[in-house]
C-alpha cells in the first residue's frame, strides 16, 4: 500500500493525540514558548527526514497541530505515508502560529518517528522476502493506545495485518490447547460460538500437533518456533487447504529462509515492539 | 532507584491499561477464551523473563488483570521494578480465573515487556558512565501516552528524569532563540514570566553562545551535539556554575567519552524511542 | 448457549450503565427517595418477570446497583441469563440499601428488559427454524451504545452474531458494488487489503450475480430480499462452497419457509430494532 | 411541535453519536469501504422513507457524518423533525465524500429509525385521543443513553414529557409510601426537602389512596392501572385540583377509552421501551 | 438538613475529585511525598476546623483520599455535616499510608473548606431570617464543575435549592420576555411546551409587571432588585397565589428587611460566588 | 502582565466549560429558552463590567458559546484580560444565534466574573507591595477543576505563579519534616530523587529551623507565619542566597507590613479561596 487512504478514522486517533498534547500540557502553558513568542507570530517550519526510511502517520503526527489551533496551520505534504524519504528529504511544509508549531512539535515528531520506524522496519522485512509467497504480518505485541495506528504503519510499510484484538477472530494458543485438553475439542468449543465470519487459526508446537489440526475445519495454522526445514515440511502437509503462518522470535537474519520454506505468512512481533523509531525533525524557519 | 515505590499514580495510570484492554476487547469478547475456558475455571500462571534484564512497570502491567476481575487475581511479586532478572526467572505468581489470566495476559505483557526494555536500556548506559559525575536522563521523546510510566522505567534502571513537559519547566532551544533573536532576551522573556519554582535551561551549539548564555541567570546549560573536546571545554568555561548537559545523538557507543568530559548530565533520547521491549512471557500451569 | 459465560466484558458495560445512571441522576440526587428514605434502611427486592421469556443481561443490569453503592447489595440470582421464564417467576433477589435499591431500579430494568425482549424474540424464531439447517443471526441495526449487549442477547436467545462491526469482516453490499463497478473488481480490492484472517461476504441481489460472486474467492454471499423459491436454487447453485445467508424483512410468519430453502443462516434486524421490551418488575418487601 | 427546535443540545448528543460509530470502527477502519472505495471519491445519497411515519432526529443522526468528515457532507433537508412522511419520500439529500457516507450509514439509521419508530408510536396515540383533554406522555422507561433523544421523539410525535430523571421532580411510588408508612408522612417528607421549583406526584392505586393524597399539597397524582371507570370516578373526585394522570399498561387498544375518562395525562412506557423503529433507508446515487 | 443523607450520588462527584487530583499530579507522582516518605509508612491525620462554622462536604472531600488509596485509609467521623464546629474541634480522623494522606491533603482541603465555607455562609443568613416566613434559596451563580455539591452546601447550610440547571424548571427573565414581547406570550409559549412537572417562575421588575404575571398560569415570580416596601407591596398583591421570591444583590446586612416583607424565599447568589472558605487543616500526627 | 497571551491552552480548559453546561443542560434542553425563543433568532449582547476590576479568563468564558453553537457567534473584545475596567464598561460585544447567548450567559458569566474576581483581588495586593522587592504569588488552594485558569488570573492581575502542582516541584512541608526526622534528611532524600530541573523549598517556622535549611542545597525557603521583625531578620539571614517567600494568613491589611520586610514573595491562599466574584453582566439587545 502506498497512499493514506486506509488510515485509521480520526475519531479513533483524536484521543489519542490529545492525550499526548496533555502530557507536555496539563498544567496550563508551554513555559517555555508563551514567554519567548509572541501569540500573533506567524511562521513557516520544515518536517524532514534526518535518515532514510517509509513515512507513516502522517495525518495522526499532523493533527497535534489542529489540535492546539483548530483550523489555523496550513499543510503541504509532499510526501505520503508509505512513500519512502531519503535522508534530508522534506516531508512536509507547515505554517501557522509559531506558537502551535512550537508546542506541537514534539507530539507530532514522537508520533510519526514511531510510527515511521515501524513502516520502514516492515518494508525491510518486506524486501527480505521479495519473490517468495510470504507476506510479512504484524502481532498484537504493540504499543498500549497504538494498535490502530501501529497496524497500519505495518500496511504502510507493505506488510498485512494479523487479527486487531481478542474480539475479532479466533487464535487457540497452547495455554487453550492446555486448558480445553486437546486440539479437536478446543476447536469444537469455538466452532461452536464463534459466528460464520470468524475465523479460526490454532497454534501448533509439532508436526503432529498439525496433523490433528488439520483433522478439524480450520481457516490457518500457527506453526510456531519451527526450524526452515520443519516449515518446509509442515507446507507440504498442509498441501494449500489452510494458511500457513510462521512465527516466533523471527529477525532480519532468519527471515529469508523462514519465506524461503513455502509459509504464506511470517508474523514479526519486533515489527512493533523492537523497531527503533525514524528520525525525522521539524525546523522553524523564519 | 531499586524499590517500586515511585512509581506512578494509579488514578494516573489506569486509564491507559483500560485503553489498552478495550483495544484487545471493544467489541466486548475475547472470543476464543470465553469460547474454550469455563467461567469458573481458575488457573495459575508465572510471569517469567526470557531474557535477562531491569523489570519495570510490574504494578501498571498488573493492574490489567485487577481492571477485568476486580479483586479476583492475587499476585506474588518475586522481582521487584528496578531489580535485575536472570533469563528463565520468575518475576510474579498469579493466580486466579483462568479466562482473566489468558485474556489480560497481552496488556500486561505490552506494559511490561516496553517499561522492562527502556529500564534495561537505561542501566546499561548507566553502568557503562560508572565512575564519571555524569547522570544519564530521559528526554520528551516518549511515547504517546505512556510518558509517565516510560520516565518511570528510566528511574527504575538508575537514569533521571529531565522536565516532564512543557509545564514544568523552561528549556530554550534553537527555534526559540531563532525567534526571540538573542539569548538575552530569550532569558530575559522566560525569567520574566516564570515562577519562581521554575528552572530555566538553555541549549547552545557552541562555546561562543555558552559563553553569551553564562552571562544570564539561568540554571543549566544543554550542549548540543559537541564532541567530547568541545564538552569537556564547555564544562571548564561553565565551572560549576549551572549545570551542564551533553544531548544529540549519544548511544551506548559513544557515552563513556561523553561522560568523561566531565558533564553533569547525558540525556539519551533512544531510551524512550528505541529501547528494544525486554522479553518476558506468561505462562498458564495447571 | 445457556449460561452467562459469553457476557460482554465488565470494562465494555460499565460506562453504559453509568450513563444510563447519570441520566437519572445528573443534577446529584434522587429527589424523592432521599427525601422519604432514611439512608440507613435496608430493604429486600424481588426481581420478577411479568411475562414469559428469555432471561439476559443480568449481569449488566445488576452492575446498577453495584455503581451506586459499591459492594452493598447482594444479588442472588435464580435464573440465569439465556433460560426461560414464566410469568411471576423470580429471577433474582437483592439486599441492600434501600435507597440504592430504588434509585437503580429503573436502570436496571431498562437494560434487563430490553435484552431479555431480544433474547425472547430470538429464542421464538430459533424454534421457528428447528429441525433445518438454519442459524437465526443479529445484524448491526442495533440501538447506539448497546451493541455488544444486544448481540449477547441473541446469543442469550440461541442465536448467532453476525459482524460486531466494520471493522471486523467484509461485507461486500449494493453500494459497495456500484462503486467498483463489479463483484470481480470489489472482491479483488478486499482481498488485496483484508488480513488472513478476515472473511468476505458479497450481498447479491440476483442469481446472476450470485454465479459471478462465486468466481471469486468469498466465504459467504448475503442472498438479499430473495423468495424462498429463489433462495433454494441459490443454495443448489452455491453447493456448500460458501456460506448462504438469506436477509431482507424476514419475520415470524416468513421465517419457517425461508428457512426450509436450505441457507445456512437467516440475518433478522428485526431482532434488536423491532422486538418488545421484556416485562420484568422490581418490588421492594418490607 | 413540528419543527426541530426543541432538539436536545449538540453537547448532550455529541457522546452517544461518536460512541455508537466507535462500535462500528473500534480497530480503526471499515474494511470493506477503505478497501473498495478510493478516498476521493465523492458521491450523492437520499435518505429516504420505506414506510409512512414521523421523522424525528434528524440533526443527531446526521451528525454520525460530521463527526467522520468534519464539513465535509452537506445536508439538504427535505422533511423536518416531527413531519409526516410517506413511503418512499426523500427526508435528506447528502452530498460527500463516499467513504464517508458508506461507514456513516449505518449509525445515522440506527439513530434516525428508533427516533422515528417513537414519534410515529406517539402520533398514533395522540390521534388516538384526538378531541378529549388528555395528552400522551412518556415515562422513564428509555433506552439506557438515549433519553434525552427518545423524549425529544416523543415531542416530535406531539406528545408530551414526564419528568427527565430522577433528579428534576418527586414521584411517590408505592415502595416509597410502604417505606415511609402513610401518604402524608411521605408527602411531608418529600415537601420537606423540594425546592420551591420542584413538583409532587403520587401513585395511588385505589380510590381510597387517592382521598388521602387530596389531602396534601401534591402537584399531580398518578393513577396506576385502573379501569377507565375507577379513572372517571378518580377524575370525579379530583375536580381539577391537581393533575391526573392514567398509567399502567396502556396500548392503543386502550387508549381512546382511558382518554375519554377525562384524565390530563396518560403516560405510556410502551413509546420508548416497545415501539418499532421506522423503515427507512440511504440509497448512494452514482 | 444535619445528617449527610442527601449528599450528592458518589456518581456525580467522582469525576470533579478525581480531576481535581489530577492537577496536583498530571506527570505522575507526588515528588516531594514519593521521596520523603517511604511507600510502607502509616500515619494518622486530624481533619480539624480552624475557625468556627458549619461542615459541608466531608464524603467528597475524603474521597479523594479513596482514589489514591482504595479501601487504604480508614475515616471517623467526629462531625456530620450540617453541624456547627467550633474553632480547634476535630472533624474527623484518618489513618492510612502517610503518602495518600500527604498527597490527598490539599483536593481534600480545597473541596470541604470551599463547602463548609458555603454552608456556614448560608447559615447565617437563615439565622438572620428566623421567625420570617423567607427560605434563604441559591441560584445557578455556581463554581463551574461545583453545582451539585455547592447546592448541597447551601442546604447543609440549611438553605433550599433552586432549580438545579436550565433543564429542570421554566424561569422566564427579562431576556426572554424582550424577545417574547410580553409576558402573557412568554408564559404562554413556555406553558405550551413544560411538561406537567415543570414549574413556571417569571421575573418581573415592576407591580405593573407583576400583576400582568399573575393573570397567567404561573407557580412562582421572582422580585428583581425591589425595596423592602415594593416587596411588602409586592407580597400583598400576591396575597399567597403563587410563590415570591426577592432576588437581586442581597446581603448580610439588607436580608432581614427582605424577609420581614413577607416574601417566601429569598435567593442569593453571594452564597455560591461570594462566601470565603472555611478555615480547616489536616494534621499528620507520628 | 496585560494580555491574554499566557491564557492555558483550549484543550487544557474546554472540559471544564463543556463539564459547566452540562451542568445546565444535562437532560438536553434549555426549557425556558427553547420555548419562548425561535430557533433562527439573531441577537446582539453586550458583556459589561457592573464593578470596576481586572478581566481574567475572557477566551475561557466566551468558549461557552462556541461549544453550544460551533462558530455561530462573533465576538468583539473590548478589554483584554489583564486591563483595568471601569463599572459600567463594555468588555464584549457577540453576536449570533439568541438561543446560544441566552443559554450560555450562566456558563460564561460564572467563569468570568471568578476569574475576574481573582485578578482584581491579586492586583489589588500588588499594588498595595509596589515598590518593595515583593511579588504577589498563588498557592494549590484553588478550586478543584480551576487550577489552570485560576492560576493565569493571578498572572493577569499581576501575581506570580507558585508550583501548578505536586508534580513539578519540590516543597517540603512541616508533615515532611515530622516524617523525615530531620531538614538534613528530607532534603537529601528529596535531592537523591528530583531531576536537574527541579526545585526545592524548604518550609520553616522558626529562625532556628532557616539556619539548619540554609545548610543545604535549596532553592527557597517558606517562612511560614512570622511577624514582620522576624522576617527581616531571616531575610538578613539569608542574604540573597536562595528565594525568601513569606506565607500564612496574609492579608490586603497586612501585606505592606510584609513586604517591607524585604522578602522576595509573599503566597497568598486567599486570591483563589477567599477573593470574591467581579460583577459583571450580559445584556441582551433587541
Amino acid at each position: 500500500m502506498n497512499d493514506a487512504g486506509h488510515r485509521p478514522q480520526r475519531i479513533v486517533v483524536e484521543p489519542l493525540v490529545r492525550t499526548a498534547l496533555l502530557e507536555d500540557l496539563a498544567h496550563g502553558n508551554d513555559l517555555t514558548t508563551d514567554a519567548i513568542v509572541p501569540a500573533d507570530r506567524a511562521a513557516r517550519a520544515v518536517l524532514a527526514a534526518r535518515a532514510p526510511g517509509i513515512v507513516a502517520g502522517l495525518d495522526a503526527a499532523l493533527l497535534a497541530f489542529d489540535l492546539l489551533a483548530p483550523g489555523a496551520v496550513r499543510t503541504t505534504i509532499r510526501v505520503r505515508d508509505g512513500a519512502h524519504v531519503e535522508r534530508g528529504a522534506t516531508v512536509a511544509e507547515l505554517e501557522g502560529p509559531a506558537r502551535a508549531l512550537l508546542t506541537g512539535e514534539r507530539t507530532c515528531l514522537n508520533l510519526l518517528c514511531r510510527l515511521s520506524g515501524i513502516a520502514t522496519a516492515t518494508r525491510a522485512l518486506v524486501d527480505l522476502v521479495a519473490g517468495t509467497r510470504a507476506h510479512v504480518v504484524d502481532t498484537r505485541k504493540t504499543t498500549p493506545g497504538l494498535r490502530a495506528l501501529e497496524k497500519y504503519a505495518v500496511r504502510c510499510g507493505g506488510g498485512s495485518n494479523h487479527r486487531f484484538g481478542l474480539d475479532d477472530a479466533v487464535l487457540i494458543k497452547d495455554n487453550h490447547l492446555a486448558l480445553a485438553g486437546s486440539i479437536r475439542e478446543a476447536v469444537a468449543r469455538a466452532r461452536a460460538h464463534a459466528g460464520h465470519m470468524v475465523k479460526i487459526e490454532v497454534e501448533v508446537d509439532t508436526l503432529e500437533q498439525l496433523r490433528e489440526a488439520l483433522n478439524e475445519r480450520i481457516d490457518a495454522v500457527l506453526l510456531d518456533n519451527m526450524t526452515p526445514a520443519q516449515l518446509r515440511e509442515a507446507v507440504e502437509l498442509v498441501n494449500g487447504r489452510v494458511f500457513t503462518e510462521a512465527s516466533g522470535g523471527i529477525r532480519p537474519e532468519t527471515i529469508r529462509a523462514v519465506a524461503e520454506s513455502g509459509v504464506d505468512l511470517i508474523s514479526v512481533g519486533y515489527l512493533t515492539h523492537g523497531a527503533p523509531a525514524l528520525d525525522l525533525g521539524l525546523d522553524i524557519e523564519l
